[in-house]
């Protein structure tokens, strides 16, 4: 760890701050890996000449981004991590919360974010990320009637296209978006009628992104949510005013 | 405090976490205020029947989930807070850095959410809030050749279609988005020709706003950073392809 982070290099204002930038730059390169120790509070403040109090906050300060965890006891110590998307969006809830976020709020940004998803997807997808979005779609019409099946490869059909994709940002976003407010996981159900219809809607995705046409893919995309919207509009009125909550 | 959260109730699997989601509960809700002070660990475990090391992580959690700062020395103690869009910022950014975002993922981002939020915008504004975007719009008209008064309105303008859109969820992912990826933080320089331009797209979002027209808000955003993202891929190609940096 010494010969990464540079003892005594970043001094100035916010001490603790610029200690922890310092400390989490060889764990975000990928110097550092997750299960790695790092020196521990004692070390530190001999290693970057700071007081205890300056040495916990950023230590403090990191295990809050994520980037190590304090294990405590003897031979405890920091311990490196990797930043996960679940604790993303569990602090995304949180704030969402706070702010008096609704369903229909979350649905507005899944609306904005998907098809531009699958814009990227047209553009990007291989082959075999083809086949398994046709797969996906196979299985979705051989669920009629089983809700199970049906909310897996329903969950499948958005992941695999935001994967191939390959936009980490908008990745990230309909990720925690998925967790806070999923269709069926907040007691949507959907009639064998409907279970084909979206069946339909994600196969009509499938083709535009199997011809690579961006263009299409987007209004595929885009045509699929507004009916969902719709759906949920019409046959679950209260669910778009339910506000976020924070579960575990 | 006591009155709020429960004790006892809370108890099962997953102890800590348990403890966290019930002290957050009277913080989320609004039953205790930002600079109330809880009990302290020992008060804590007295009233929760819990352990020391479970009451000490359950604070670490909602420290980290920014519910509660930690002061520390006598008089110490947990102390109510209101997790702020700057940390989640700060997460998100170092969640990107560390999947290997890049500066055409932020801007496909904002490409795709910023078109709905002149949308809701479109259909939600007030009246003031529309003047104050005409007052953007003249200032940033007026600006010719300050960098500065430039920078400062452009940022003004997108904000306040944020406002005015009243969706939280997609304001707080733009928020965060434009703390990472600026155009003008980043280095981009516009002529005064460019920043004419500028002007004219956001009037032309004004104009549509103020009709009060969702589809033309939209497109017309859409064709605002969509000329955007041409202009910056033409004249800082290799800025696209830089990596999201954790600064502070």
């Amino acid at each position: 760890m010494t010969e990464t982070a540079e003892p005594r290099s970043w001094r100035g204002p916010k001490t603790s701050q610029r200690l922890a930038h310092a400390l989490a730059q060889p764990i975000l390169s990928g110097a550092v890996r997750p299960g790695d120790r790092l020196p521990n509070e004692q070390d530190m403040m001999a290693l970057y000449g700071a007081g205890r109090p300056t040495v916990r906050e950023a230590l403090r300060l990191l295990e809050a981004r994520g980037l190590i965890m304090l294990k405590t006891g003897p031979g405890g110590g920091p311990i490196v991590r990797r930043p996960a998307k679940a604790s993303l969006s569990e602090a995304l809830t949180l704030l969402l919360q706070v702010e008096g976020a609704s369903f229909s709020d979350v649905t507005d940004a899944r609306m904005a974010l998907e098809p531009m998803l699958a814009r990227r997807a047209a553009e990007r997808i291989t082959d075999r990320q083809i086949e398994e979005l046709a797969d996906s779609v196979a299985k979705l019409r051989a669920s009629r009637g089983d809700r199970e099946v049906f909310a897996t490869e329903n969950q499948r059909f958005h992941t695999l296209i935001a994967e191939a994709a390959q936009s980490v940002v908008l990745d990230v976003f309909v990720s925690t978006l998925k967790t806070i407010a999923d269709g069926v996981r907040v007691g949507v159900e959907y009639s064998a009628r409907k279970q084909a219809a979206v069946a339909d809607a994600h196969e009509a995705i499938v083709d535009a992104v199997r011809a690579r046409d961006p263009e299409r893919a987007e209004a595929a995309m885009r045509d699929h949510l507004v009916e969902a919207e719709r759906y949920w509009r019409h046959r679950y009125p209260e669910l778009m005013t339910r506000p976020v909550r924070w579960t575990y």
